[in-house]
């Protein structure tokens, strides 16, 4: 895309109020948009990071059989009565409204009750199952405090998976798999090397629930580590006990901020016998539906992504969820000049190449603080000097020094 | 996908609470579950429909240069008091809500004011328009009554589209291609010879706005339309002088019952001047910015494709939207014959063909009566007959009678 179509810009200053640094990199890139606390627009560029965030959970959730729907923010009382998690004094972080004749409605925080709910219209037999269902849907949270920028949010897009399964057992092989899917997103989306596998509290039904925890300072969250075993423990759970099942001594754990990108938790009856989700054993005999929820928050990743990937300059993205894969920047002023850039930027689209064309009439100076700012992994500059030896200006975010390329040479290599 | 893979089910019945047609077959064939009145979630099926439309829609307003963009569902008091939309008197149909402090805020019915704020940051110069910005974003509505299926939700998925502008010149220029978009995408969808461009009452700035009504009998709106000259006239402007500027006359006009699919609307100053979004012009002062908004309703437009498209047996997709392009069913029993089966389908999946195979272990009349009911375009049946002459059975779903291909030949057309 040209930038100079492009309706956002960069600006020197985020809002005063905004003391988290993610949301103070993106607002000023021109990722998103603060509307309130906690509650953040998505402009262009920070669209193209959530499609890309996106299109990865979604291709890991398929490849375990996931099956993706979309349930609705709106909730009945009714439902969540029979949980009792309609109570705000059960749930502090509820949203209500109300309908025109006064009946109270919900916004959901989470949608373990509905699907559930909606399930029983599905699930009869033992043959039904085993299943999963994920969704990309918009939580809204009643957070009292929201200050983490994109990682703490009122309003926020999760992507959360249900399983369905006859017996602990096809539970648990269920839940190894959403494990190693998991390992896989925060992999691919660049963050893998800084995120634990946590143990957390479980329930009623399993010993532990499992965080994905990964660390920096930004974090809300407190985890004691071992670093080289990836062995990591949320402080409720630090017990002799706990110690013993991971064969980790306590001297050996660090203490560290982070903040959970993910979890993954055993739910077993605790949802289908209230709102009766059974199914037809092979037995002849009516058994409770075994379920475990999973979760990522979308807007809480890209956050702990900027976290973790900036510098003085600005942010720094990984290929695989970076708005655009090359930042075209041209520093061409004369007609002929100017016709071998777009040309270039047109072989690029023709190759697939995802490209920002820097083509605005603006200093070099400006074009590069924006650049930076915007954190592109690759920033290739046209000036009529490199135009006089066919070639392009070629730098990684990551790296200070450009090289310089032919033009051929660039084009071989890009994609 | 494998249909004994697919959580959901066909079945015989409709809820009793649900007496639009729309619903009825949607939910009969598991494409959406319903919530409750007016609130609908979107099923596997359902949801692949909804992307295709989504898809078609991003292409139209990609090409003329609208920007992708998600807002936000909560909404600030102060933002709306400044148009005067706040008020429960003056918009009768918000979901209001409160943080934990108190503070009341509002779940958006529509983007004008949150957008029109959001582009101050943005919009301070000539040079800076003119341009547009689009999103596909969840609305509330707290309709009195909601009996019309997924016609007429109180949570649905939009396309808002709003258009920012230096002159009235300007905008009509941009208002006309937005005006094809929209035929484009009724025509692509498979509607656009039920589809009339409507006028309808425009504003302050405006003679008339435009609306895109589908003739159907669910519709709750009344038309009057020359179907040969392929003019429509909205009630509420019926008079002698639009008569006279659309040159026909009233008794030429049949009154029809139809859908509003899609809105367009000339918004002037109306938003801009409250709002303060204005830009300094080339003639050194500042003026405020010309905007209009263009809408499409998601599930309106399911919903309306389905109450024009089906028969006594079920839903009929137009190929560009249905769920998947063939039903592959198989009544092969024995093993030999199932592996050829299997093979059919891994060679259409490799071919980029989306098809839903029909691997269930069931009685043909039921396979046959929910591909009917499903609705998708192509329905190709595979059994131990058919295979013993290396041939298929081909239907489409408009047809009554199939025809015999070679499995070579059905391979060589298919896409």
């Amino acid at each position: 895309m040209r930038q100079s179509q492009l309706f956002t810009k960069t600006r020197k200053e985020a809002p005063g109020d905004e003391v988290s640094k993610n949301a103070q990199l993106l607002i000023r890139a021109g990722f998103i948009h603060k509307e309130m606390a906690g509650v953040y627009s998505l402009l262009p560029l920070g669209l193209r990071v959530m499609k890309k965030i996106e299109n990865i959970i979604r291709d890991e959730m398929n490849m375990i059989g996931g099956q993706e729907v979309s349930l609705t923010a709106l909730q009945e009382k009714t439902t969540w009565e029979k949980t009792g998690r309609w109570s705000d004094e059960v749930v502090d972080n509820w949203f209500k409204t109300k309908l025109k004749n006064e009946t109270e409605l919900g916004l959901a925080f989470t949608h373990e009750e509905p699907l559930t709910a909606l399930m029983t219209s599905f699930i009869n037999s033992y043959k039904d199952l085993p299943c999963s269902v994920y969704q990309f849907q918009t939580k809204f949270r009643n957070e009292l405090r929201s200050k983490s920028g994109i990682m703490r949010g009122r309003e926020f897009l999760m992507k959360d998976l249900y399983s369905f399964c006859r017996t602990h057992e096809e539970h648990e092989a269920f839940y190894k798999k959403v494990m190693h899917a998991y390992h896989a997103i925060f992999e691919r989306i660049g963050i893998g090397s800084h995120t634990y596998l946590t143990f957390a509290s479980g329930g009623s039904f399993s010993k532990y629930s499992h965080e994905f925890q990964t660390l920096t300072d930004a974090g809300e969250d407190e985890i004691y580590v071992e670093k080289n075993k990836k062995i990591a423990i949320n402080k409720e759970v630090l017990t002799e006990e706990v110690l013993a099942d991971l064969g980790v001594e306590k001297s050996e754990l660090s203490v560290e901020k982070s903040v959970e990108v993910g979890n993954i938790f055993t739910l077993g009856t605790k949802f289908s016998e209230p709102l009766n989700l059974s199914f037809a054993g092979e037995d002849g005999k009516n058994h409770p539906v075994i379920m475990g929820s999973y979760g990522i928050g979308l807007g809480r990743l890209m956050g702990t992504v900027v976290e973790l990937n900036n510098d003085e300059n600005g942010i720094i993205w990984n290929t695989s969820i970076a708005p655009f894969s090359v930042h075209l920047v041209s520093l061409c002023k004369d007609e002929v000049d100017i016709k071998k850039c777009d040309e270039l930027y047109e072989m690029l689209k023709k190759k697939g190449v995802e490209v920002l064309y820097d083509d605005r009439d603006s200093r070099a100076g400006e074009k590069f603080a924006d650049s930076d700012l915007i954190g592109i992994p690759v920033r290739v500059v046209v000036s009529p000097k490199t135009l006089a030896h066919d070639s392009v200006e070629y730098k990684k975010r990551t790296e200070s020094t450009p090289s310089i390329l032919k033009i051929e040479d660039f084009l071989a290599d890009v994609h």
